[in-house]
């Protein structure tokens, strides 16, 4: 079955030379990732995380740009149904295909051909990642600060998905804007109940903007509620994407993901040149879920210390607090910018160490030389755990991690012995509850293994 | 405490004359009627669908209209508190707030000063009923035939409510607009899902429209996801508002209210007249709700006939196919305004028979006297039918009724006794099934009785 | 010919009694009144100022209103050409066409009906102004005060229309709005100065409303840049719809319409419960036009006095200033509505008397009797002189005045035998320099006699 | 005099790396040609055409670009007073202010960085006009084809000029928008005319689109009435950009920059790869002007031959037939977009030969050895003569060219003695004609010389 999609949103205009590269030869890297993450959007809605088992399910999926009089259109072959209803693309799915057409002629075109570029220097990175941005319109100058960035697991229960829900009708209520990583769960529910409250409040400058990478867009693929679609090249800059466009941030019960972000974060909040920077972070959850934020904030007191408690807020069963503490601190965060003379769009002065920004590709190499220990400056020791963490996301959900693992075995991870054991504790917990990978698959098989600490 | 409310939505502006005839007097009915329209709207999202309780909990509520240099300003003492978010009021129920002032004075000064204007003259009701729609903003030109009505309970259970969102999302993933009588339970469910499907679709002329009158109003508050709100004069016009503009009517579980709604549209589709009237009549809900149904379409098969049972589908568990159903017979509508020259936005040539535009008011008197009996054309009996269940509907939840049936105690139904006994089942049905009312309060007490059968 | 145009801009949709009230009938007036107003727009741009000549030239013309699935639709029959672009009628013609029957529509049938209404209570009469406005959206609520009413002759030289442009152009930069009566000269080019001076300001809430009425209408169709069109009942409505609107006035050159409209203003301005209104009143010409203002301000001086002079100002060849002097005084208007809480959009709070209220049919009685003499209040005095000035707009170019003086001969207007010298001076300046009729005709033949002042 | 300007328009945000290259300091030449762009665009309506006049009156002019919380701010010292009403900065101007920004960093950042980017290749030049047209916004897809190039003088009569309005007031009518190499004369004549007319059809999607060139814009600032301004590179990507927008040419008479127009797109028409090409082409101008085109049209015939004169139609005094033959040359230029499968927007299948697309400085060495003799391919001919009067263009009005011409003499022009006689005969008309320059300065000293012909 052969679809054509008329461009929406973005992207409309391409020149003979952009569309000659993107097309499917043998040889084609960049054809292989454009035709991966676009079938991922449009498996939208689509319950599983196993980014494989897609990729598997739809190899006859054909992405074809041509251009015509009125701009391009893609020529889709075999697209998975559930995109479509009585046979017309769901508008949000439609616009998606084009943002990931939009940034992925931006990065491998536009930047790969620019000579200045220097990635591997800090300043030329956030450039980088303000390009993107920019390029895809997320950047609205004028706009006073209200983005609240979500973060939390894809596989959480009922409870915890009406309380993200519940929490982004409060935020939506209050005009506040939503920026996640896509995906199912805690991506999903805070996007719809603010949908909500948005309508009651006739709020129609809404913002339910997601945050992916083309490594983990295929498992956690957006949802059509989101109205604006970013794909930035890596983690690292999706990372840092989401706390240079945050202006608060909300963290539900979650996994591994979950945890790197928080120790991400964390690892950047207690940089002493960020000492200033105002940025609510709230740890919520129903009633149900309090004793998962007493251990992880009983891992972080134990590992990083009291100063790193210091920086987030943990508020349980309370969606409207939730609500208010981010409603409350955007005054302070839009003072701060304006003093500092820094956009409210793009947090310019927040500063990001290079082991936060640098790519992690997570090996059985690279995995196995983290410097674990506790004997080091916190911020550095975040790294290194948001690395950890990083990695074992990878080998639960991304496509290139589960085939390491298929063919060598679970990561080892090494270091202190107390340390390892508290790490052992908590993703022992998150095996338990659920949290590594969505249910209705087999049994949670881990990818990692904690090197014995004894 | 004060509260001043700027316009918002459709009303900015009153002349002098206006302002000082909603003016509180010791005198004013219409001050009445609009103060109490006004707190109905106040109290959206409250659960009480007893009209009295609400008007008792606030006796110290007051509005007063204000003209100011940007035009009006409504003055609101000790307005009820969950109307507001932090402090200010949520922008849906702003405009509520004016949609209540803009019909008011429309109706009440406009059209009760018209000295042409003959109200027990079909011709002169049907265009009172276009004036106030089209005054109100509601009967936009040029939008092709799109407008489902949802009629059903505002007490279903959390599994037809859930099923009337998923209708509402096929609906609204079909760019069909949802119209209903506000309030909660199946008049809210549609919209909210519908409010989905339209965020997935980018739908940007979604119409969450809803069509009350002052005697329902405070039992079932509009929620403040509709965002255009009709406040008709009686339940007749309103319900020749809902047949003249509905492209297509789904009908959920529900209660006597309901039920009259089924019989009043069954009644006008049997008119000779109506016979090549395309309007597509859906009964659905989920697998629980099966025998609900089946009971309904027995009853009316039983009393009506098969020739009534003709005009409507039931649908049972399946969303998309009710939303199809609708989909797909929207061409047929509008082919047949075009063919016929009648407007896509108002159906004038719908007849409706003047039994089923003139007010009914339930007393004791008039529900002794309805001539309930089969031997009779159908669509009489399902006018007559329709005002014994418009009566139980009052003295079920409105103020005016309550207080007739604690003065005289419950209505008394009398009929041919075959009749009495259907009718005794079908209403015995909604007693158990608790349709009757919104539980939580205490066991149902019937407002009527049925006249002995033997 | 017959051509069918569909609704633009505001009237979409008719009830069917409205409908078929407007229907030709050979009794009808309604009729005529609409037929004639209708012809009148479709004449916008041609330069004939003989509303009767108009109306002889185009006398198989007919208008039919039909109700179709869309709204209504107008048919034309043999309409003129010139309304049209390659055989599409011009969309702001269109939309004229369609506000003619809106204000038809209003006035003659809601209003017409209203048993309270009573048309000799001043009360009354600024409702209905109100009423009218409102109902033609041209009360837009808040909106700062910004709109410059701009008085002058249908009938000026090329000069004095080029510093017309200049001074709208100016007017335009500095973001004001511009009123006018329609038609061609004054009325004219300060709304395509204005159109440029907007357009290099990119503002987009731009308003170039005319205000017209039916006897005037033919003789002055509204040219297409008219963006907002309300066609009042009579000239004192249209009058008081001017003074209450304008946050400003500006008085070009002009012959008798202007004389009137400057009477009626400073008779306003000068009733003692207007003294604290600021509303700046601007004369301005070019160069070759100061001696016209001139002779002008000496006529107020002698007959109304020095108080009068003091409402106004007079700038000669100075757009910049003029334009300056508007902007200048906004500031003042708002904070006078504010502190006395009145609307931006419509003045309630300026006095008019009644004698500048009332209608006044100009006939051989009523010139004849009119009181002109020196010897009274000048407030009165100044209501006096309008009545006279109005009635030789009528003799000029009004369908009726015209067939008056046919068959009666001109005019006889009498009163002191000073004032009579100074307005016979007055009066035949205007002729001399060709302010009484639009040149291209024959000479001017008076419509009016001075009784003999010795 | 310092003067913060903010964004309006299309450029809000720029990256750390961006702001900092734009950076004054002593040895930056894109400083120079950012701060001399700006300041042409700041002197919009001044009516000067000598670029060094401009630029050594306001040498103490500066700009600079600052990041601020809502965006960017340019901070302006000492710019001229006219750009500015009351003190506040015209809006249109403000938005080219950024247009010049967002093309300048567009070019040469983005584009100079580019190590693919080949500007010696025909396919690389033709996707750079297209990446600054896209970036600029200028490539709005799904509109219909409706943009009419107007050439023609800066340096025209008033007559002319009027005619260029009536045109632009018919085109207006018929819903064209206008595309003009900014500037004076015929290249604001008829946006001001197109913007009364589309006022009177109420076309809200008018374009009124500037194409300009660093060289240019000094001597031809756009009119703050261009709604859309793009800065290209130079005049060979001007050009090109012109031709491959153009749904339809009207050419006005002008001096030696519309002959260079003229032989421009003659010589690409008459490449045989063109043959198909739909693309009317009219040459106009009043009564008045009749003797000008015949001489351009002779001197075309003489030259070029009769095939070229087929590519054009002369329209005389008739404003409404120039207009008639653009819009009803719309179908025929759509269809054959379509039935190509070429972009409305811009013209990727029009074939341009080398060169006409390689730029050509005009030094007194190229100037002397162009190859001007009649015994050549015409198309080949048409490119050296174009080259010719680009060469006298800067002479004229460019600063460059007139700082070499001050060294050096006037350009020699040498070829065929028969063809020169032409092109003295024409270039003497032009002189005559007062073509060459604004008027207002001293007598016309020729920049060039015909070498002597005998």
């Amino acid at each position: 079955m052969i679809t054509h999609i008329s461009p929406a949103g973005s992207m409309d205009l391409l020149s003979q030379l952009e569309v000659e590269r993107l097309k499917k030869t043998a040889s084609s890297d960049l054809y292989q990732l454009y035709r991966n993450c676009t079938l991922a959007v449009l498996n939208s809605g689509s319950h599983t995380d196993n980014s494989k088992e897609l990729l598997d399910k739809y190899k006859s999926f054909d992405v074809n740009v041509v251009r015509r009089e009125r701009g391009i259109k893609l020529e889709l072959s075999n697209p998975p149904e559930h995109a479509f209803v009585d046979g017309n693309i769901i508008k949000g799915i439609q616009e998606h295909l084009f943002s990931v057409l939009r940034d992925i002629v931006y990065v491998n075109m536009h930047l790969a051909d620019n000579q200045r570029l220097n990635l591997t220097n800090a300043t030329h990175i956030t450039n980088l990642v303000f390009g993107i941005l920019r390029n895809a319109g997320a950047l609205t100058p004028g706009i006073e600060p209200n983005l609240v960035v979500c973060w939390g697991g894809h596989s959480i229960n009922p409870t915890e998905y009406q309380y993200t829900r519940e929490v982004g009708h409060e935020l939506g209520l209050r005009e506040l804007n939503i920026c996640t990583g896509c995906g199912p769960g805690a991506m999903e529910g805070p996007m719809k109940g603010a949908a909500i409250g948005h309508a009651k409040q006739r709020y129609d400058e809404q913002r339910y903007l997601g945050l992916t990478e083309p490594s983990i867009i295929a498992a956690e693929p957006p949802n059509p509620i989101v109205n604006e679609l970013v794909i930035m090249p890596d983690i690292e800059k999706r990372l840092e994407a989401f706390v240079r466009m945050a202006h608060g941030i909300i963290i539900f019960p979650g996994g591994p993901g979950t945890a790197e972000e928080l120790l991400y974060i964390l690892g950047i909040m207690m940089h002493p040149e960020n000492a200033d920077q105002p940025l609510p972070i709230v740890l919520t959850g129903p009633k149900e879920s309090e004793e998962y934020f007493r251990s992880i904030d009983r891992f972080i007191g134990e590992t990083l210390g009291e100063d790193a408690q210091k920086h987030y807020q943990i508020v349980i069963d309370d969606p409207v607090k939730a609500a208010q503490i981010m409603s409350q601190s955007m005054g302070d965060v839009r003072q701060y910018r304006k003093d500092t003379g820094d956009a409210y769009s793009f947090n310019w002065s927040l500063k990001i160490a290079p082991e936060f920004q640098m790519p992690f590709e997570p090996t059985h190499e690279s995995m196995a030389s983290l410097d674990l220990h506790l004997d080091q400056r916190p911020e550095n020791l975040a790294a290194a755990l948001r690395q950890a963490f990083s990695g074992i996301v990878a080998g639960n959900v991304k496509a290139e991690g589960i085939q390491e693992i298929e063919r060598k075995g679970p990561f080892v991870i090494d270091g202190d012995a107390e340390l390892m054991k508290k790490m052992d504790k908590l993703l022992n917990d998150f095996v338990e509850q659920h949290r590594m990978k969505l249910p209705g698959g087999s049994d949670y098989v881990p990818c990692y293994k904690i090197a014995s600490t004894d």
